[in-house]
């Protein structure tokens, strides 16, 4: 996906509304705002709560009680979605009659983009069951976490997880960096690791220059394959340094 | 997601094991089951965990009990990879030089094109501390989760479903199985080269039992990344084989 370029992920993120409708159970609440905060976001919004806030919220937040703090509680979900210009209904099934609906990925990757330019939201509904339709009718577009259909149990709180993870890495980009690797072995040195183990190979009565067989392109297919680091070559000759002196030692 | 491929999803998703080690409380082992099954996944294996089978997992595992009753219990994480060709780590933290490290986006994709073929599993650490270095060690690649820097504090179950989730997409989704390589080498095959290789670098001089340094887990770091098929490590083991008996003759 084009990453929103001009904008800071955190800013991405910080445009994301996390709203949940009707709760029923605080620990939702709470696991849900830790769910939000492994990924990056705060900005979490109630809507008639049944309870909230409650012990219980706090006990499943774990460190991320600066999100309930900072929740706003509301009458309407029209309330909860003023100023936003996209909210994604997220549904385990399709409405009658209703909006596009997409996979998750596909959702948080629109609403990064369009958190590029102002608020989004992705709206959740009741544990038990889901969004009503008049609730769905407020929001732009649907979206559903393709689960397994012959169950699609996700709890309240695992389901923000993966939208909120779908969310950050459409925020910091889809080529993530893997990690820095130490440097790897030049095209030389590869190719004098390949001569060294020509030298051990006879000398240990393994290969037959006479008679290579396919023994030293299998070597390298495999050594190709493995992406050697400087450092391991310069192990690995020592290893073949030492066959040789035992070789020679053997005469 | 264009899904063209010759092997069913499920099929790719059987493959795959979820292995959870020393897991202090069985309501999280339950809630794992649950985030599994919502994505298709049914193999659990337990390794060592304080207590299970227990009511708090039946409790949190809501309607995936099938999930918990078909549990592997065992004693070592050898033993529950034992049959696997692809272990990955999840891990919150890169390990001193340790195996190669990727997104969890990453290593889902690599885990289902290898499942084409064979077993594959992912490595799940304690809630308090992951995975210990000496387990590391027996996985092939490192995975994270890519959560904010700030507060990565996913608890279990919720790491699960985001890895869950992740295999079920790639299973479903673009990547394809790579069918078409030679069998890859399984864990015990692997394991059984490492003692192989430990001999006969003792035989020569260049390992000393007594003092190994960082020897034998910078060998394990290559030989993960390599990913060997079956044949290689035959052809690899002939070559130890011919080693041992230079080095006999040596003296």
């Amino acid at each position: 996906m084009p990453a929103v370029r001009d904008v800071h992920p955190s800013a991405l993120l910080d445009r994301i509304r996390i709203v949940l409708c009707r709760t029923s159970h605080p620990g939702n609440i709470g696991a849900a705002a830790r769910a939000m905060k492994t990924m990056g976001l705060g900005r979490l919004v109630l809507v008639n709560p049944r309870v909230f806030p409650h012990p219980e919220a706090d006990a499943m937040s774990s460190n991320a009680r600066d999100v309930l703090a900072a929740a706003r509680v509301v009458d309407s979900l029209a309330e909860a979605l003023a100023g936003t210009v996209l909210a994604v209904a997220t549904v385990s099934h399709a409405y009658e009659l209703s909006h596009e609906l997409v996979a998750c990925r596909t959702a948080a990757r629109r609403a990064v983009e369009t958190a590029g330019a102002a608020d989004v939201a992705f709206v959740f509904g009741t544990e038990a069951h889901g969004l009503s339709a008049e609730e769905v009718r407020l929001c732009n577009l649907l979206a559903h976490v393709p689960s397994n259909p012959d169950y699609s149990s996700l709890n309240l709180a695992q389901a923000v997880q993966i939208f909120a993870y779908e969310a950050r890495l459409a925020a910091i980009g889809d080529t993530l960096p893997d990690t820095d690797r130490p440097p790897l072995a030049s095209h030389d040195e590869i190719e004098a690791l390949h001569a060294h183990l020509v030298e051990a190979l006879t000398a240990i009565g393994f290969l037959d220059p006479a008679h290579p067989k396919r023994l030293m392109p299998r070597l390298r297919r495999l050594v190709a394959r493995a992406r050697l680091e400087r450092e391991e070559v310069q192990l690995l000759r020592g290893v073949l340094k030492q066959v040789l002196v035992t070789a020679r030692r053997a005469g």
